[in-house]
């Protein structure tokens, strides 16, 4: 059965895959229910109302995350509205109780504008412990969540955005280990300047300084370009220092490291060949990587990273979002920052002892990812 | 143990009542990840996108309603705000799951405008199977919800209004049987022009054609009154035909029934002796009724009930809002109409075989009841 199939035959046998359960798991009875409910629970409602901080001691807030999205950017469907992105929604929050124990509730939204988004979850906001955003478009995503961060007075962390980048910036640093390279003197072509590769773009160079060719499906982003949103304009500050314009072509000769999250098949094996010595390729894209492994390899990549579980190194966002957002509730973060996603992405790429080319990532069953990124977002 | 400290000591145990369990209680090895989430599940999200109508086949809005407040009129409470109210939205999350299966997640918002509101639950919409509006201030109440009922497509309830309607009407309904009257020939004089005192009024006219005087803080409403809000004003379309003025003494003169849903002790024994031979008191103001039921009795009361579980015949939102909501969600039901409201009075009316003195009302805990009611919510 392919996984399609699979897909439509769980997704139907168990109509979802979350549900509501009781914490108390003993027998509700009248004793009981007047203490959950009234008259009991007025005097908790009460205190809270008091001193809305002990909300997290007495509500499930403490673990729960809302999972956010309008629908208008989900997977490599694009703009499928909110009913459709309800079910990547609801993996999402079954993966964040697989992997973290996190109670999650997957909102999506029936608007779409910047204002509106920004508006409405400013509103269920004291509902959740966390927001994790989810599938909304570049640009506006930028905007969105940097307001929703500023404002309110829990974490919000764009995942499309910050997940792949801390996971990226894990593989490239057992990827540099590797072929005995330091990342800060990497040249690095990144085609694609969505959520993911502007995120990329803004923590690789956080961390390193490394020199960052940023490339849209229009070419090279450089100062001469009269045709860039404001996140691409902003890309201009510390990216392309020279102020090289050009196709992707001209973006990877003589790079150190390949980095797309663009389209499928967008590099050649000749372009391959251009790359410095030992090359380092991610080919993200999902499904379909802008290289495949072998092809890559064969023109003599050192290390290949793909967005795909049936190949060795996933870039899988699956192996930050848990460990962060288990460590913001349990320590009560109020925001996510880049030292905290810094600290994540060494913490992954640390569980690995000895990377090799097959294996600079480690795997999402790995028990001692979640508790060992907690601890680090403090 | 009183039961406030009951209360604070299960919800610090507990941290909160619900929890997001898996429905898929197997094991979630990288074959199952690979349907429930990427890639597998962009079929089904495609295939939701295609046709809407297919979201509640594969997610969990098939059995999900939200319970949503913006904490201004909680419990006896008052307007304790969005922090304050989750305990009370998360108790409501216990109740739909205990008596009827119904996975529900509280939503406490931070907006209180008449149009904020609204915006922000048709913003979050598509996220749920029903909506159930709760503790929410009359009289912007009543637009809320009427507005939400016209434009979205899933029911919506504000059960403070409708919930206490339908059970207040089941009580009357054996109340009349067991002392001889016919509804519709009855005078009922009722107190407290709020959420639940409109909604009452206008389940009573509508099932019974009976005549009721309204009582507000000031007295009888009569068109002669230049301070009523809107809602007042419609009740007064078939409320006070005589359009009598005066007190609350006046109003229960000779009625046959008293309602109240307003104020402790506002109803004397004095009163009680001024109403019809064998008067009905439904004294339900919470948690002091307006009349204790033995002083009710002692000055002729043939019946009483209260809001509380520590007398007989407590008119207990939990008999409706379960079987109401389950049958909204597994027959597809679009709009709660009055007729469901009373179909659903007349079930909880009819499991009471033999009704008495001290049992107008069947129990909660009736097994019979949620089954009776989703059966005739169609």
């Amino acid at each position: 059965m392919n996984s399609n199939n699979r897909a439509f035959e769980l997704h139907a046998k168990y109509q979802g895959k979350i549900t509501i359960a009781l914490r108390d798991e003993g027998e509700l009875d009248r004793e009981k229910l007047s203490a959950y409910y009234t008259p009991g629970v007025g005097a908790v409602s009460q205190a809270i109302a008091d001193d809305p901080t002990k909300l997290p001691e007495y509500t499930w807030t403490n673990n729960l995350v809302a999972v956010i999205s309008d629908g208008s950017a989900v997977l490599g469907l694009g703009n499928i509205g909110p009913e459709g992105a309800m079910p990547v929604m609801e993996g999402k929050a079954l993966l964040f109780k697989r992997f973290a124990g996190i109670d999650s509730v997957p909102i999506v939204l029936n608007v779409h504008s910047t204002e509106e988004i920004i508006a409405t979850v400013q509103a269920i906001a004291p509902s959740f412990g966390a927001i994790n955003l989810e599938d909304i478009a570049a640009p506006q995503c930028f905007e969105i969540e940097e307001r929703l961060a500023e404002s309110l007075p829990i974490p919000v962390m764009h995942d499309d955005q910050h997940g792949t980048a801390t996971v990226t910036l894990a593989g490239l640093i057992n990827a540099c280990k590797l072929t005995g390279r330091e990342l800060g003197n990497c040249k690095i072509a990144l085609v694609g300047a969505g959520a993911a590769g502007v995120a990329i773009a803004k923590l690789l160079h956080k961390y390193s300084g490394a020199t960052i060719i940023a490339v849209d499906s229009k070419g090279i982003l450089s100062r001469g370009r009269s045709d860039l949103n404001e996140s691409k304009q902003r890309l201009l500050e510390f990216t392309n220092p020279e102020n090289i314009s050009g196709s992707l072509e001209d973006a990877v000769r003589e790079a150190d490291i390949f980095i797309g999250v663009s389209s499928p098949d967008l590099l050649t094996q000749d372009m391959v060949r251009t790359m410095a010595k030992d090359p380092i390729i991610f080919a993200l894209a999902n499904p379909n990587p802008e290289i495949l492994p072998d092809d890559a390899k064969a023109a003599g990549a050192a290390v290949v990273a793909t967005g795909r579980s049936d190949f060795p190194n996933q870039v899988n966002n699956a192996l930050a979002f848990p460990g962060i957002f288990r460590g913001a509730l349990d320590n009560r973060v109020r925001q996510i920052t880049d030292e905290h996603k810094i600290a994540a992405a060494e913490t992954i790429a640390s569980l690995v002892a000895n990377p090799s080319a097959d294996e600079i990532i480690p795997s999402v069953f790995d028990e001692r990812l979640v508790p060992a990124i907690a601890k680090v977002i403090r």
